[in-house]
């Protein structure tokens, strides 16, 4: 495959020297260019790809910015100007569900100036939008890397689940385990929610303690290189009621019944359908929210992946498969793999065992 | 003083029913409602203000959400212009700064429908900046609270600074810290650069490891209640040379000299001059990023504290004073505090000690 800057330069410049792409934003600009930076311009013209970098990052950008020229700036629309014009640019094309209203009009105005047309439609965003859509072999490496982080830290924490534990500690621990073993960063403010605040599904971890017959849901990621990895496990303390294993038992089915369906072709509101009906059957109303969605270089991209959703699977889109029960105020479960579309099925990426564990 | 909403309604609405103010942007909102959420709107009307919140978060703000009554939807755009109707709203004010294009022309589209003129003009954002520039003594309060977590780990890191320690490690164990005594997190990504990396001014942690005769500079802060702290300090692993110590002591007079300077009705970029004037004489050049800048519900905000900045030092602005002396390929030095402007001066919010440490 060829690599991003060649991906989307195919797409909207295709030889036409008169336009270029101006990529402002800083997740997409470190995804072109793999260098993380706060501010900054990645310029893609017809033949060459320019990273404008201030002071703080010039050095830094050099030595690691891949798939670009690193060009120094004191006056970013200077010398922005200055590289348009070089390059005989007339057009450049611009995110504008990124973009803000303000940042859009500084760039009408300086490159207006200079008789160049700013493109204020959504052409780029839905480029790099069907470009981000499907991951790159490198791409589903560094996930599965991220991936590898998160299952190793819920085999870790499983032996600090105890009687009295609270839900802030668990979290804490499973962060530092994710730090010390390589991660970047979490891909997210993880979720640990022990009984009764399981049945809120973004509960945030509090000082409530674990008790015995609790439903422990976790839900984790690490980031790694740029790439989030996102996995919920669903665990007890001790035993569990009838009641409460038939609930673990249904979101599984209907967990694994997305695993078994999905494949190219089909419409993500259909495959969401599927989980969707095995859990309205029993618990009418508990799933509240959509199927999953899709994760790389943002925890939530696209697909949306949702009861609404019209996008058709692709191969190489990597998509969460998370239903849920939420009974309010009795308890929840979640349970959710990372999954990659594959030929002719899916391929998950999350290995952590999904069968009820009671410890 | 009156709460954030009040302030607001104070300066753009005046008892003028047909207006409103629209706070979309995730951090504003928080600003406003002390509620952290990733979607939702504060509708701000003259007797009213509703935070609008989905599903996933309504119950949740139910309980902690101040100064506005929440409201759930199913269709954001529905439940707004329903209230928007309720009130006779006529005109709205929105974030040109934070609202994308595509969002602000969504706006547009949705309320322009009904009647509705959008105001897209930098009004919002400008009353938000003045209002979010003077901080009231309970903000005070929360960034001396979180103030008070990174003195804490600054003490706490001098034994773990040793001879082979790499930047990564002491970063982690800074950041660690933080969160084991109450952080919610931290307040930016934790630059710990030992040696030749302290030249960098914005230097990621490395597995470059400490020597005797490092100078170590360490920029940490917590976040905490959603406010940040920042400080800078820079240690040394056994003696230093008599040009380190000269480097050393010529930014803390810098930083002490600002210290003594700022007051009220002072221009900003006049109080950088005061720092960068020291500096220049015996290091020209050395000294290549601004002052500071205002801190409090994010980590950069304003005023922006730099040699170009025309804004008035007003009593209850929060700044960092952070010079530094950077020497390519040898070494860099950076003190940095937190100060509250305040009727005749300033009083400094953070409580590290400055003179140099030779561990």
């Amino acid at each position: 495959m060829k690599n991003p800057v060649e991906r989307i330069r195919d797409r909207l410049i295709a030889g036409d020297s008169q336009k270029a792409v101006l990529v402002f934003s800083e997740c997409n600009r470190r995804y072109f260019t793999e260098f993380p930076s706060d501010i900054g311009i990645l310029l893609i013209t017809a033949d060459e790809a320019y990273l404008l970098q201030d002071f703080r990052y010039e050095e830094a950008a050099g030595y690691s910015a891949k798939n670009c020229k690193v060009v120094g700036f004191k006056k970013i629309y200077e010398t922005l100007c200055e590289l348009l014009e070089k390059h005989g640019v007339k057009q450049v094309y611009l995110e504008i569900n990124k973009l803000s209203v303000s940042q859009a009009r500084k760039f009408e105005k300086e490159l207006g100036g200079k008789g160049i047309e700013v493109v204020l439609d959504e052409t780029l965003d839905n480029a790099i939008k069907d470009q981000r859509m499907i991951k790159s072999p490198e791409e589903v490496k560094k996930i599965e890397a991220s991936q590898a982080i998160t299952d190793a830290a819920f085999e870790h924490i499983l032996p600090f689940i105890k009687e009295g534990v609270t839900e802030r500690e668990l979290a804490l621990e499973i962060e530092f385990f994710m730090r010390k073993n390589g991660a970047d960063g979490v891909a997210f403010d993880l979720i640990v929610a022990a009984g009764k605040s399981g049945s809120q599904c973004h509960a945030v971890p509090s000082q409530n303690t674990v008790q015995k017959g609790d439903f422990i849901t976790m839900d984790t990621g690490a980031l790694l290189d740029g790439y989030h990895s996102d996995m919920t496990r669903t665990v007890a303390l001790g035993k569990v009621s009838d009641e409460q294993r038939k609930v673990y038992e249904t979101v599984l089915e209907a967990q694994m019944a997305v695993i078994n369906a999905v494949k190219p072709g089909m419409v993500c509101k259909d495959v969401d359908k599927i989980a969707r009906d095995i859990i309205e059957k029993d618990y009418p109303g508990a799933f509240g929210h959509g199927l999953g969605h899709g994760v790389g270089f943002e925890i939530h991209e696209w697909p949306a992946f949702s009861s609404k959703d019209e996008t058709v699977c692709q191969e190489g889109m990597v998509i969460t498969d998370e239903p849920g029960v939420y009974l309010p105020a009795q308890y929840g479960v979640r349970i959710e793999d990372m999954l990659l579309i594959t030929a002719d099925g899916c391929r998950s990426l999350t290995k952590s065992p999904k069968e009820l564990i009671e410890l």
